[in-house]
């Protein structure tokens, strides 16, 4: 056995002579930030070898001066004796961190507001299926002394007037001790179903004011959870994490490859449970002094990869022709089934997914921006991990799935991470001094930087003359900011360390701005591939819902300069957030808004745009900034000709 | 820490200064025999110390001799230095051990014969509601890429005709993979219910011969499982073994109290689910090379404690006046949430219950009897570790409990055992020797005594003038096999150690034979207070069906000389044996069956005999031999003036 230490944790681990070194530190339960999930080609895993010898190759992602340092990849690194790791804070907490974060009223409040406007403008009930309801039974004695059930069963026949009780087996085992603690009286929680209702939680005494549901968005990237008040159906808090999967690849692709190997499927269905929604949920529970029985409906809303691995289902048949999907519409869910921190019998219900790249963040967000019951043409775009759009109204709705990778949400970028505290969220750049005045969440130290900060740096550097219309640095500019490696590689400063004190600089380089505008030109020629095949153009848009994790500060001017909008009029644009969450929690507090949403999985059209010969030529076309044919962004053309 | 060496079991367990011997050996899972539940009363219990010191106390249990050797009560010890105990073998295996039994076809087929002709006498449809199917589905392409599930609901619905599927998350956990094995060509295995199947199993191909059911009998002192074809409706194989809850007390209030303490009733479900049932399940399926996961649908008696603790259901207010049960009727159960080794989606049905003291073995006994469609009186006596009672015929049936205690069973009796291998089953004594003449269980060397020897034993005892009427060995006697300890309690010795080479010779003694006069006692005392209850008597009665884990040679004319039974016709009484286990079957191979268990359940009255002021009266009169009345036991009265 060899010992291998991460200096940086304070751990030390031991395995056998020539494991693989990212492997180890999952093991050791080590988050190093590997998006590419170890095929050696994004050069994110970067660690530092303090001491003792392994066997590593010095890769394209590492500069001869990082060689000399001792850093390494450590997918591609096998040991062969004890040795001393180094993990970079910066890829261990901040990047993709589990760090949990707290709710912000404001926010909160947003999406009560968000949801009540779709629920009173389309007239659908305010309203759940679950009940609480105190009850004082009469004691039993040797005359009256049928069983606790029975004593159960005849209260609710005598006073609530249904025929039957249903219930599970951690409600029997609850009940005779209750209801002598409680001297028969006691607050049951149900569903009701025609004549019979299923029982759900027992509790002692008069409870009927705690009751709370959880709407979930999981992302490939983050995760959101939402506690609600079942009664004024206000969100009391809402808590999120990096998705802890992230360690396994950073998109849907490589959790799936990860998913279908050995135990890949129980470890991420387990990162997603117990090591990601589950903490979030304590911490909700221990902030708001909540006991897990009382939260008894879940609603969860994510992209068909997320809710099969959310369930542990083989995921591996949705990335293989032809792409079937195991399921499409929620399966009878409880809590306890999934291993869920909540009443064991809790409901838990899955936004319905339409295909397989085109899940339950989709119609949830569809629910919560309202488009089925409009006549105007809405363009949604999630700019989530994956790219997916919708085109449609109440008539039809179309949609596709863009594989636009994870560069929204801060993946694939040197400096990338989720928009959360320390994120550059805005970026402008000074046009003579070429330095860049930063916007920073939470008013910290910068850390990294936010999609929305990306957008704004591309764009910045666009018009502002450091990059070239392919995304490469102009290579006569002289600015301390600019500097290029012994490749060749061009990279922007953001962030000297001497600046804010940091570990490292924050840097924007070549191969991220290239990531980017992949991305984009994914997003791009998705939309307009669907809408061309509907006989459409852009003009034809009404209005463009963006959602996604892309950060609030998302500038749409800025968007449509770089080529990732179209060029149409700015005030039929509204960015929307994370509208999956919304919807999930639509679904959560409205029976009539749930029922809307298992239409939308119905009606909506999954458009497989790889059939489609033209969408390749837009994809590449629309691989640069804004686009080949600049004259699609008059607006771009207009201030580049300036 | 301590060191306490079990030297007879090779195993070594630490503990705290000052534990309880017996509790030690719980931990150490070594099975030492203590119906009271330590409470120092029953002295069975008896260990060796071989080395070391204990805080031990000698009680009426052990004599000089004994005490001399190093014999002491393992309840009634604490450990105070490293010890070495040797647990005499016959306690910890033979007496009530967890040996399993297999099957013996003849056996197997008297469950079915019997089973059959209440199926065919009471003209029951021998169905089930469980299906198997083979289906072929069409393979998914592009074109048809809809998700499992639904190609699944496809089929069902247009070439089975029902319109909606349900499962559990196990069925959709195995779905994609089951399909891609098999071609889309699988056996379902399914419940109808209206319009709607619920699938309970997947398998690749056409399995459509492979269907079980089990039925299971919990005594408190045996436990029986029988696996099942549901197609032929056979009896393919048989396993019994003791109740590993044993160990934590002989009968059903000792069991209680030790299940309301600490995590007692976890400890006590654990027993019977993984010590008990899991084993028999394991030991059957090997046998008969058969898939858990085709094991489909469970049905279970046993009595209300029992029920209660295999669910793990808190049970103290079975013996807390007013004796309220938590349940009754059968909840909703599957294998999946009660922790058996069967398809996790198995349906699992427990015979109904009637009362605290009257449970789901005497309702299935009493369907097996045939009680609820006779015009004809029928007494029936389960003589198991309670003794209960049904008085009864198609227009009512009463019922009552008589707290035998465990001696039918071999219970509180010191050389007392199960009726399996080894057991003395039948005793006759030679009248001028005195010698018994033996019959025993499997041909083997004798271990110990059964149920029906003790009756024969005590018969023979106070017929061949051994014994007085009160169960006294009379002092005169000159006989090898009588002899008495220095507190002058006599004992009767069946078998010498040296005859067959045992370890310890098998003996009755006064108190093994007071012990069992209470529990005849209860029984007749039960049985005349319930015909009294009535208004009858006796010579009312048309039949009386004898049930129970006695063993299979029960002498009725014993029986009755020595006032178990009354002294009325000889051909009205019929050995009926695990009646319980019948019931269970019939219930589990027959839909009507179950529904008639139901109405027996629903309808049967309990009877507190408690509360009969004759009751006590009637008890202290049956504790003599046969009754301090033998005018009642005319035929006894004969034989003893002759």
């Amino acid at each position: 056995m060899i010992r291998v230490n991460f200096k940086s944790h304070n751990k030390e681990i031991e395995c056998n002579k020539g494991e693989n070194l990212l492997e180890i530190a999952r093991k050791a339960d080590i988050f190093i930030d590997a998006p590419c999930n170890g095929n050696v080609s994004c050069g994110k895993c970067k660690v530092k070898l303090l001491k003792g010898n392994v066997d590593a190759e010095k890769t394209r992602h590492i500069s001869d001066e990082e060689w000399e340092q001792g850093y390494i990849l450590a997918c591609n690194t096998k040991v062969i004796s004890d040795i001393e790791i180094e993990v970079p804070s910066k890829l261990s907490s901040s990047m993709h961190g589990m760090k949990i974060e707290g709710s912000d009223s404001k926010k909160d409040r947003e999406i009560f507001d968000r949801a009540k406007k779709i629920i009173e403008t389309h007239q659908l009930e305010f309203k759940t299926n679950i009940r609480k309801k105190y009850i004082e039974m009469e004691k039993p004695n040797l005359d009256d002394n049928i069983s606790d059930v029975d004593r159960l069963q005849r209260y609710v026949r005598n006073h609530l007037g249904y025929d039957n009780i249903d219930f599970r087996l951690d409600i029997l085992r609850k009940m005779p001790i209750i209801f002598r603690q409680s001297d028969f009286n006691v607050t049951i929680t149900y569903v009701q179903k025609k004549n019979k209702i299923t029982i759900i939680n027992i509790e002692d005494g008069n409870t009927e004011d705690n009751l709370y549901g959880v709407a979930i968005d999981i992302g490939t990237t983050s995760v959101v959870v939402c506690l609600v008040n079942l009664f004024n159906k206000e969100v009391i808090d809402k808590a999120s994490s990096g998705n802890a999967q992230i360690k396994y690849g950073a998109d849907v692709i490589n959790r799936i490859i990860y998913s279908s190997k050995g135990d890949g499927l129980e470890t991420l269905n387990k990162a997603i449970i117990e090591e990601t929604i589950n903490p979030l949920l304590e911490n909700i529970y221990i902030q708001n002094n909540i006991n897990k029985d009382d939260v008894v409906t879940l609603s969860v809303a994510g992209n068909t990869t997320m809710t099969n691995l959310f369930l542990g289902v083989y995921s591996d048949y949705l990335r293989q022709e032809p792409y079937i999907p195991p399921f499409l519409k929620s399966p009878n869910l409880m809590g306890e089934n999934i291993g869920l921190n909540v009443n064991p019998s809790a409901y838990v219900y899955l936004a319905p997914c339409v295909a397989s790249y085109v899940g339950g963040d989709i119609t949830a967000g569809v629910l919560s921006a309202g488009i089925w019951a409009t006549e105007e043409n809405i363009l949604f775009v999630d700019l989530g991990t994956n790219g997916e759009i919708v085109f449609g109204n109440k008539d039809y709705m179309m949609s596709c799935a863009c594989s636009a990778g994870p560069a929204f949400e801060g993946g694939g970028i040197s400096c990338g991470m989720r928009a959360s505290a320390g994120a550059i969220e805005k970026v402008n750049i000074d046009k003579y001094t070429l330095d860049p005045s930063l916007t920073i969440i939470g008013d910290s130290k910068p850390i990294g930087i936010c999609g929305s900060g990306i957008i704004d740096l591309i764009c910045q550097m666009l018009i502002k003359g450091l990059i070239d219309r392919r995304g490469k640095l102009h290579r006569d500019i002289k600015s301390k900011r600019v500097r290029f490696n012994e490749h060749d590689m061009g990279e922007y400063v953001l962030a000297f360390k001497e600046e804010y004190d940091l570990e490292q600089d924050v840097v924007v380089n070549e191969v991220d701005i290239d990531n980017f505008i992949r991305a984009k030109g994914a997003i791009f020629s998705g939309a307009a591939t669907l809408i061309e095949s509907l006989g459409m153009d852009f003009e034809d848009i009404d209005k463009v819902y963006i959602a996604g994790g892309i950060g609030n500060n998302l500038n749409i001017e800025n968007s449509i300069l770089i080529g990732l909008l179209p060029d149409i009029s700015r005030d039929k644009f509204t960015y929307i957030g994370n509208s999956s969450l919304v919807g999930a929690y639509l679904a959560l507090i409205s029976k009539d808004a749930k029922k809307k949403l298992e239409d939308i999985g119905n009606e909506m059209t999954y458009v497989e745009l790889s059939v489609y010969p033209s969408y390749m030529d837009e994809f590449i076309s629309a691989c640069f900034l804004p686009h080949t044919n600049v004259e699609k962004f008059p607006t771009t053309k207009l201030i580049l000709e300036a």
